[in-house]
């Protein structure tokens, strides 16, 4: 029997990693076997914040299910939100998250949300505001298309590509997947590596995570997974190598490098670099910064396989809202 | 035989009131029979302002009777638009009216409009300038959803929400409605209020509109309903309770309250001022301002019916909206 | 046969203009009657820039093939995209056009895009950045919604439009039709005169060109068409007249009139201009600037088609769609 889910907010959802990979599979051979399943059924997307892939690859999903879709712009088309309980309303916020939650429930079988973190305080961030309202006041299931602290249906798209990647190497061991902390001049979150290191931690890969001192991510994501401070010596016979800037999470959160990006210039992940690995396949979530996270001699090369990875996000939504209007019934 | 309509901007529009309640009801209970009505119909949705769940109630009424949709946020996704007659425009417009609403026409089966009142210029606002235009020059039925001074999709989802909580009440006499002013730092249309006088005038309720001395509304809307300004005699015996805010009609037209909505704190809905009710229940059209308009501890507590209430603006657009289609045929 | 193509930018894409008019035409008889055609086909529209008409009429094209479509508004709802091959990207750009296209082009099945010309770098705009960009790293059919040089579904609109306009005119000639130049107080670009003098030149019409001095398109358009300098002998006869601004080509690329378009004013289309034409019927792309432009004396009379035209941008999609489909399989 299937295991079915409500919520899909990290991969603590998931059962059986295994075997949702195995429908994703399935399903990106057969996309539209199951196109009458979610007829009559609304998904909202909700964004807080841009987007280009997910706002996209899961319409695409929705409509390969058969599903109608509503698009919600909170910041241009629809009320500034207040989060906070007993707040008297008198300021700049319209709506409070627990009428325009449970309105949203209402309305869409399923919703899906994307709230990045503000990285102004961590505290805040980590205790998911956004997202944790929604599942308290909306009464339906909802599908994280990244929170503050996790980006699920990246990591589990990151898992299938991986997986397609992998699949060819005639190799009786498990993929060394080395997750690769990259400049950036903007602050960033911490949600994808933190996804990506609770996703392969269930997953059958060794993960080694590498970045400069103080760029720890939080322990509760990376547990007992080897971390370097040296990135050469941890891409050594890498299989895949997952490059990604985040903030500071420990120290400075979410403090921005600026033009000091420069200083670590020596991070960025370029073709010299990939000769150490073990043939290996680079991924990243996009957008990338070229030049800066990621050489051009990489991404315009057969080692980048970051556009499969970007098409298996229509599978890794798809795979998961069938199973969630499958818990509807 | 049922009553058809073209457009559908105000209680004006609607022969039978009651006819139209029992056909919503009736859409509730079977939300998907008309699943076919709309097809290859094409239902365009203007917004000029903000919208919720207008935007999204409108759209899944138009996907349960089958009806394509199509959105357009005039503001950031098309061209300013231009209103006045004879204009020679040389300024900031792009487009004018004329031109925009009848290739609109072209497009659309039925047009549906958001274009709140600006609140500088009473003449100019309650001349419904956007709404107007749109009725004279797009050629095919205009849907309201929400003009200047009206909001007549609201005022229906109220009425059928009132007739949901009143029915299960044993009493042989009409409800008693009290609409009540309610503060709020910022200005905010009359559209609502207005609305909600002329609906409730048509139907079978007692409706009593209470608010301070100089928020009178006008009388176009309010004719014979009895206004008081003292709020805890208009709530007693109340069954149904709807605080709202609105500015000034008659003299300050459209001025805000700012920081001095705390000098009319008194008429904040709470609790205490709802125990000299008939055990009512309370109504808003969202959003509101929590402990500004209504306290936590009435959209806390089971005297809160705003939730329900905005789950049946679905039923109140497809109603609407199916009596729209079968008069274009 | 008919003939079918991958992307559609210029009519240079077009191999028989007179049978896809005959097709088109007769996808206006009967607009359903591929209603089956694009069943789970993606279309993607990508919008640079602001749009009513194209959005709006593209999107129905595609629901009277059965399409889905997703929408994307680039500025406001996705990353900013960079277009520099090499580029460090350590500044305010997001996304390299390499992946952006590349991700859409594994989503949508034909993608649509609006890019206007900066008008600040003549090279650079009719270098066709964006568009051509697209072409190269989407990997699937690319269909112009106006460009930075060309609006080539809106030049086949007007071809349809003339078409049902003088076909009723028996006459043995063929239909003579003025482009003329028109003022307006902002820098637009030439890619809708461009557009109509390649398209017109393909026709079975008589082009002629009318312009002030200074405004003179690029040869790679006009080619041998007769350019006046003078607006009244070039009106003389005509069956169709096109008034339209676009800013400087040749000299002051992109340079905005502002207050000194008055000094054109006599440039403005009115009635009394149209009385030396052989009964003229006006066309324009829309919007138009009112009695700068175009004069209100022509818009409100019978010699104005602009509705028919913007009407007419359904089929011209719908056409080009239908082709782009066959060829996918």
């Amino acid at each position: 029997m299937q295991q079915s889910f409500r919520s899909f907010t990290s991969v603590a959802d998931v059962p059986d990693v295994a075997q949702l990979l195995q429908e994703a599979h399935e399903i990106k051979k057969q996309p539209l076997l199951h196109a009458a399943l979610g007829k009559h059924k609304t998904l909202g997307l909700l964004f807080f914040n841009a987007s280009l892939r997910t706002r996209i690859s899961t319409q695409k999903a929705a409509h390969n299910l058969g599903m109608n879709v509503v698009v919600i712009n909170v910041g241009t088309e629809s009320w500034k939100l207040e989060f906070d309980d007993g707040a008297v309303m008198d300021g700049d916020t319209v709506e409070h998250i627990k009428e325009g939650a449970a309105v949203l429930g209402q309305y869409c079988d399923i919703l899906a949300v994307r709230a990045f973190a503000g990285l102004q305080n961590r505290e805040e961030d980590y205790s998911e505001p956004v997202l944790n309202s929604l599942m308290r006041y909306a009464g339906v299931p909802i599908l994280s298309l990244e929170s503050a602290t996790r980006h699920p249906l990246q990591s589990f798209a990151d898992l299938i590509t991986i997986q397609e990647l992998t699949a060819s190497k005639a190799t009786t061991t498990r993929p060394k997947v080395v997750l690769t902390w990259a400049p950036h001049p903007r602050a960033l979150p911490q949600a994808v590596p933190n996804s990506f290191a609770e996703w392969m931690r269930r997953a059958d890969v060794d993960l080694v995570i590498t970045h400069p001192k103080g760029f720890e991510l939080s322990e509760e994501f990376t547990h007992d997974v080897p971390i370097l401070y040296d990135q050469d010596a941890a891409l050594e016979g890498a299989d895949i190598v997952y490059p990604k800037n985040w903030s500071p999470y420990a120290h400075n959160y979410g403090a921005a490098l600026g033009s000091a990006w420069r200083e670590y210039a020596a991070w960025t992940v370029n073709a010299q670099k990939l000769a150490r690995t073990n043939n290996a396949k680079v991924l990243h979530c996009l957008p990338t910064r070229r030049n800066v996270e990621i050489a051009d001699d990489v991404l315009d090369s057969t080692a980048s396989a970051v556009i499969q990875e970007a098409a298996n996000r229509v599978y890794a939504a798809q795979t998961v809202l069938k199973r969630m209007i499958e818990s509807l019934s």
